[in-house]
């Protein structure tokens, strides 16, 4: 796909005067940033502009995102131009797909590896650690000047988006970045500890829950780490669903630990199982083997069964790919 | 105090044949980074290079460590320059300190608060975010080039000491020498896997035995949160004595939480409270009440009591703490 350059689409924005952001579903730090940024200096330029959302803002964003962000269809009609930023396809903003196509000029901002032309002009670079590390490009092309809470908004796309600087998507371009944002008045610590330091007390207490049944298989060079988590379990701590999404990360940083699985009741006799491999293993293939899939390091399958049943059958497995390593 | 300049020590470092560097004891990643990247450049120059230890080196950071470090006092004898490196007094290395004076040259370089002149050669900077970061301006004056071993370690120094770049240490300097560490080819990711996916099981589940034990006080608008260990918990684990660090992070944490504490018994009778504050509060002056001390947001001290004894007097400073901000 070819994309249009960065002057293009900051030229489209600039000629606009009404401007609709679209970020996915489920926002996360880059979708929140990269639409507040882009979001505050249009309106710095004058433009009536505003964030369409389908779904609530995470609750460690609010800070980024106060006075940005709409579920009312009604406040711009016909907008000069939709955006739709860290997302490509329609299916990532489905109840919004019809206001989006009502703008005049359709934009796309994104980072996500994605196979068709989407939009009347595209930017599209998987190799961008955020969507939030394209915006500041347009943003400089739109002539941008230092602005504390812009560089707020991009600090906690890349940030959270990179793993704080941690995955392997990071690159030289977000630390250069980053370094500017100091110039620009961003209090990196103060968005680090409103993004890092906000879990809830029924996250931390689901996640103790689960850890509490870790059990260790395997041999002295290579383990197996499983824990397992019931619907009671999760009725009891008040925990939503997502909130056991870190579980399975903290099995897989042990020290030795080259398989991890975590077991989680979805209702009576439906368990879902993720799983991840360290360095050397292969968890796709494991869960293939039950109508799963997924990645090598990274799959899942659901098993229709007791929970004390697909325990039996994934250490079986955890064990016999173990003790193969 | 006055420092040397970097090229002074620069100098001095080069005209030596032979040099030991002298990390604190408890070493983490900016003292083992720091070290061996000094240690290697200096190799690289021809020169009889280790570094000295009296204990053992964490496990995920052995990968940066192996072959630069030795408990041998033997190796070098009346060594042409003695460098202590993030550390400012012999108290940070005791068992090492005849052997540091042994050096016809002392050379001190740390970021920690110091009071005192205390080598021949000194550059101490509290505002650098890690020893790491001297470090590295001290390699680049002696002309070190791109070397991916160094950099990992200069990556590793100081990605720990700012906790991923999220802690209010965190400079712009320190993200112009990340993009230049892409540069000399490190892997950050692969680095960041094998510190931080890393993690002994006892701390892990010292950590879970702490969590367990976790208390909220306070109201809607501001809670403490408090959680203990003991020695017998100590024991069942396995944990060493530094695995319970990570505990008073996880508490402050918690959304609502304003002040944190964590009681570790350190022998019967002695307890030792760790205390933060996230936002608003003050946990120096708690401290300051039981002859502790520290900063205003992490500060600590040590009550003469049992336990139950211990905890009841640190709810109620806590709990007052809470309901006066």
């Amino acid at each position: 796909m070819a994309n249009n350059t960065m002057k293009e689409i900051a030229e489209v924005l600039l000629d606009a005067q009404s401007v609709l952001i679209f970020p996915h579903i489920n926002m996360d730090g880059d979708a929140v940033g990269s639409s507040v940024a882009l979001c505050r200096q249009l309106r710095k330029l004058g433009k009536d502009c505003w964030i369409l959302a389908e779904d609530a803002m995470p609750g460690n964003l609010v800070f980024i995102g106060q006075g940005y962000f709409t579920e009312d269809h009604e406040l711009i009609k016909n907008a000069d131009v939709s955006v739709c930023v860290d997302c490509g396809a329609f299916s990532r903003f489905p109840a919004r797909k019809e206001k989006f196509l009502e703008g005049k000029k359709t934009v796309c901002i994104d980072h996500h590896q994605t196979t068709e032309e989407f939009c009347d002009y595209n930017y599209v670079d998987p190799m961008a650690a955020a969507t939030g590390e394209l915006i500041w490009t347009l943003l400089k092309e739109m002539g941008a000047e230092a602005d504390a809470e812009i560089g707020q908004a991009i600090f906690a796309a890349i940030a959270t988006d990179t793993g704080n600087f941690q995955y392997s998507n990071t690159t030289k371009n977000c630390h250069l970045i980053m370094a500017e944002l100091y110039d620009w008045g961003v209090d990196t610590n103060k968005a680090s500890v409103e993004i890092y330091e906000n879990e809830r007390l029924e996250k931390l207490q689901i996640t103790v829950k689960a850890l509490n049944t870790l059990e260790i298989l395997g041999d002295n060079i290579s383990k197996a780490a499983v824990a397992h988590i019931t619907l009671a379990d999760m009725d009891a701590c008040g925990a939503e669903p997502a909130e056991t999404d870190g579980v399975i990360d903290k099995l897989r940083s042990i020290r030795g630990v080259e398989y991890a699985a975590f077991l989680k009741e979805k209702e009576p006799g439906v368990i879902r199982v993720s799983m991840r491999a360290k360095r050397r293993g292969n968890v796709a293939e494991i869960a293939s083997k039950y109508d799963g899939g997924g990645h090598i390091k990274a799959a899942g399958c659901t098993l229709y069964m007791s929970m004390e049943e697909a325990l039996a059958v994934i250490k079986k497995e955890l064990e016999a790919a173990a003790a193969a390593l």
